[in-house]
């Protein structure tokens, strides 16, 4: 067994992000609100980078339908879709100082304390401590106060093994719990407010939505969405026209969704407000194949399967796509196909492929309109951490929302071989039928043909052995029991020829949760530079680094101001954003280092030869190394180093090499 | 004077507009909500077009810092900012029916009625229209029936030329009245609901901010911002160590807001939830030039300052950029800086040069915290209407959230030079103020030393030649008069040496209506064929058009389906956005025309001659004009006219013309 979380330095990270406004509390300068942050100018580049490579990587190469719709949504859309009912959290008080905790966060943190306690006091004793414990003690724990707080103070209190086991399978399942399942744990294992020692209630649903009114009179109730996806399904048809009717296909929403978290907390990765991106894909629930399965059927994914989760593990098993399809382990082909893509996503914009799984939910955890869940997790400080959830949230949605409207949410299709079949057919006498059974005619006749084919088969028995057969009404304008004859009524075999077909389409949701894959990036592509971890880098790739290329003077020099300009113009106008750093005072390996903090790839300067002979030096973030070139060669150069038309190497190997200043 | 309201076919575009699923109502199934609208793929891509162009021409240009804040705002924020108290529509109610109506709009829509059945009576009587009624009356009139409807049915009542001056002149300023003047308005003209002749209240204030509460105990409001600009305002110092502590700069935010209308109508015009795209430039009060302002100097824009409106007049003068600051028409360079700017993008994208012009508001109808503020409006069916908002917020949103939060939100700027001036000091003699004024004497130092230059001089004058003054203390923890003698103080003139200097920025807020302009686009685009006014196109320019190429087969051949699905793929991975049209049973004529309703400005088509020669044809959507060449060049041409690297006229040039199918 491995560890959970990711070991690094998460204070130095976070210091680094909030110095550089990568992100930072919203209303700072009012005491901020738990739960809501303000993307800074890098961070906002960046969030705005990994929306774009999302377009690219699936709107547009797999031709989806992207649309942008409401968030604030009327109550009865969201009592329809179940949201209003049943998307709560379970959340317990604490009894006598009103502290409100998320209930199955509480049990969570208080176990985990306890069993970082026993770790301590086993090594206290000089025992050896047991893998398996290790697991459940971060490796970062003496750094990471924030967390000790939470589940109470570390106090090293040997636990028995048989505990530590029990705590240790309660945690792996933790998200397989409902609210009675957790009052039960909070019960018996006397589970306490760490900060009080007070005892707290029984866990009780709150609905995470946010709530406001429609219009002037306030009579028309809204929520803001908790997801994208309802503004999707309410479209279907006009999407499907839209599509000239042709299955399958996929819609795409990018948006903001509002989720009022009882305690919100680990940063960026649970939040009341978030920027989330939605495929909803439309698929005959007959045939869930894809067409383009075989590109995605040969990479290899890392997953844990709901059944090995149940046995307390979370051993991964590395399996390809198409044999996971194959062994039944992922349902089919479509699930199948979009876990490829996600993982290909995740790839291109630099997650680190060891720290990828997929994960399928336990029953208890599954949202109410999910029928089969793969969640892609991404390992992080704080660990495993669902990123993009992949249902299959079958008809439910469009069935519940047609119900309701009565407005049809389906696909008619054109057979192109008939669909020819024999059926038991209902055929009234109507000079017998009607007369004989009056205003029960139509009723009985309705009851008749609604019947299951074995017993209408049982009514046609009835008729011709003993040459009638009673039917009862309930629920009709005629109910009572009513004799019908032979002479009434023929129920035969008839061939039926049917050249369309009606049916309600399955969906398969891939949802990204664009905040959590951002901040699991910033973690992924930290490091400190070998020879001095003071200086941090932040090693995106050009595509998904927020600014690409930093220009700055060797001094504050006359002479540099109008090649420094000049440079930054041309590649601003070609689409490529870069920043000055002309902070003089500031000595160019400085500023090398702290735009290495902010992960800009590449550095163009200008020095005493650029006035001499019109070169500049080019400073590749990683590598340190530099070349020198023409003006209108670093920029052309830069401009494909971006694009991706071009590599550092190719960089490397066509402009001779120049040594760094003495201070980088 | 010309008409005020763009002449075309309104309902032909509106009709267009829903069936290709621009955008249509959300919630339609369950039968819409008012002023709620989602855009379908065309729309979205469309919308996502016009952001990005925005991005580039304002953000990365100009270096702008952008953010993304949070929607959901505590009270208290929007409390200081006077949005809880002051961002209210005045409305009014039918006394009987309890219909609810926006006061400025009823009146606005009784009198356009009255005015439009004083045309109709004077055209029944002979006589001739005098051009200044023509004005009032909507060229479209006889098709815009809900425009009428709004007003009352148009009864051809003749009114004295007196009271149709009157009209006009108030509907040229109606936004200049405020509630108790709309008030006057509707009880002098006797305005009632025109669909119950019922008489209405008196206007009173309705708060446009759809409210909410934040986490779980429900005692924090939140409200759903009303505009993005307040999380620029509250980030402003960390924006500004961000940029270095230097100054001019600007941040930018793009994103949804929410403004609880009263009754939304106008489609996309007037809605309650709407993206928005915000810069916020934060400029030296002592010197607002701007140094990019010789680049958009001698741009000549179409003005209409409030010293022509207040005459009643609508007439526009035109000036360059550098005249109009020159003369004080604009107040400062980096208005017109803006102005400018704003002129450039708006061209970029593809809006008419005739069909623009910027208004500056009148003083009661600009937002509480505005100074001066001048709309790019956009001449549409519905008139003229605000896009762009530019306003000079001055110094008031920085100073009342420092205020509020005692935290400091200026600049402190070394001086080159220290600034060096006389100033009267008081400096108390410690052995006799003290023990003479006790408990007094901290708040009667501090009332001195908050005295103006004048009022201080006064005293310092009475202690020369009376050798005492009495000071008042009010609000003091010692209030009351007291007298102070010679001896206790001295009152200097010192020279004071200043080496920085601390201000607070003011702040030039350039905002776009992102949906408003987008609507506006779409009537500006719109056309129909000469030859057919069933066929209508939509002439987007390749960087706005929502989808780039077309790709269809001539029929449903079966040779086809793999030089489409490779054409396909080759632009998509190249980033184009490129649609498939293979529905056989279409004619290529029909499908043409179905794809330029969609303003796709090419389209590849698969023949007969593609399987012998691997050519492909390009039609070009505005001329129909057709090349031929190779799939390779076809792809690469198509690639380059999108990119704007290459123009139709060098298609035509290059490659072969061929002649349009028949159909076509």
């Amino acid at each position: 067994m491995t560890d959970n979380k990711l070991s690094i330095d998460r204070p130095a990270i976070e210091s680094l992000l909030t110095r550089r406004f990568f992100y930072a509390p919203s209303f700072g300068i009012y005491g901020g609100v738990a739960g809501l942050y303000d993307y800074g100018p890098t961070g906002t580049a960046l969030q705005q980078n990994l929306i774009n490579m999302w377009r690219q990587h699936f709107v547009i190469e797999e031709d989806m339908l992207e649309v942008d719709c409401s968030i604030m949504t009327p109550a009865e859309v969201l009592k329809t879709s179940g949201h209003v009912d049943k998307f709560a959290d379970w959340m317990c008080k604490d009894t006598k100082s009103g502290d409100i905790f998320r209930a199955d966060h509480l049990v969570e943190a208080v176990l985990e304390a306890r069993l970082e306690g026993d770790v301590l006091a086993r090594k206290l004793a000089g025992a050896t401590i047991a893998d398996a414990s290790a697991a459940a003690a971060p490796a970062d724990a003496k750094k990471d106060k924030k967390n000790k707080k939470k589940g109470g103070p570390v106090v090293a209190t040997k636990l028995d093994d048989s505990v530590v086991a029990e705590y240790q399978n309660i945690l792996a399942q933790i998200d397989n719990y409902d609210g009675e399942g957790l009052g039960e744990l909070i019960a018996r294992f006397d589970i306490r407010n760490p900060a009080t020692g007070n005892e707290v209630t029984k866990p009780v649903e709150f609905n995470l939505m946010f709530d406001s009114s429609i219009g002037p009179t306030g009579q028309l109730k809204g929520y803001l969405r908790p997801e994208t996806a309802q503004g999707q399904f309410l479209n279907f048809s006009r999407l499907l026209e839209f599509n000239n009717q042709k299955m399958p296909f996929a819609s795409a929403m990018v948006g903001r969704s509002f989720r009022n978290e009882i305690s919100p907390r680990q940063g960026l990765l649970r939040v009341r407000e978030f920027t989330m991106a939605e495929i909803e894909h439309y698929v005959d629930p007959q045939n869930k194949d894809h067409p383009r399965f075989e590109e995605v059927a040969d990479i290899k994914l890392s997953l844990l399967p709901g059944s090995v989760q149940l046995t307390g593990s979370t051993d991964t098993v590395q399996m390809t796509i198409r044999d996971a399809v194959a062994e039944g382990v992922i349902d089919n082909k479509t699930l199948g196909y979009f876990m490829g893509r996600i993982h290909l996503y995740l790839m291109s914009i630099g997650i680190k492929h060891e720290l990828l799984r997929f994960r399928q939910h336990l029953n208890n955890e599954m949202a109410h309109y999910a029928c089969d869940c793969w969640d892609a997790e991404i390992k992080n400080s704080y660990g495993w951490i669902e990123c993009v959830g992949c249902a299959d949230r079958s008809a439910y949605d469009l069935t519940v929302h047609s119900n309701r409207t009565n407005q049809k949410l389906c696909v008619r299709e054109n057979l192109t071989e008939p669909h020819i079949y024999e059926k038991l057919v209902c055929e009234p006498n109507s000079k017998v039928f009607g007369p004989k059974l009056k205003r029960a005619a139509k009723p009985v006749l309705e009851h008749l043909e609604s019947m299951s084919p074995a017993d209408l088969s049982a009514v046609k028995d009835a008729l011709a052995s003993d040459g009638k057969a009673t039917v009862t009404l309930a629920g009709t304008v005629a109910d009572g029991t009513y004799e019908i004859t032979a002479e009434m009524i023929t129920i035969e075999n008839k061939t039926i020829t049917e050249y369309t077909r009606e049916y309600t389409p399955n969906v398969i949701e891939p949802s990204f949760g664009i905040g959590r894959i951002l901040y699991s990036l910033l973690e992924h592509s930290y490091s400190v530079r070998p020879d001095d971890e003071q200086r941090a880098v932040l090693s995106f790739n050009p595509a998904v680094a927020p600014f690409k290329c930093l220009i700055l003077p060797l001094s504050n020099h006359a002479s540099f101001k109008k090649p420094l300009l000049d440079v930054a113009r041309r590649l601003r106008t070609n689409g490529v954003p870069a920043r000055v750093d002309d902070a003089a005072s500031v000595s160019i390996g400085r500023r090398y280092a702290r735009n290495d903090e902010l992960g800009t790839p590449f550095a163009i300067t200008v020095d005493f030869d650029t006035a001499k002979d019109g070169t500049v030096t080019l400073r590749e973030r990683d590598s340190t190394n530099q070349i020198r070139a023409s003006i209108d060669e670093i920029v052309d150069m830069v401009k494909n180093l971006v694009a991706g038309s071009a590599t550092w190497e190719d960089a490397l190997s066509k402009y001779p090499a120049v040594s760094a200043a003495a201070s980088d």
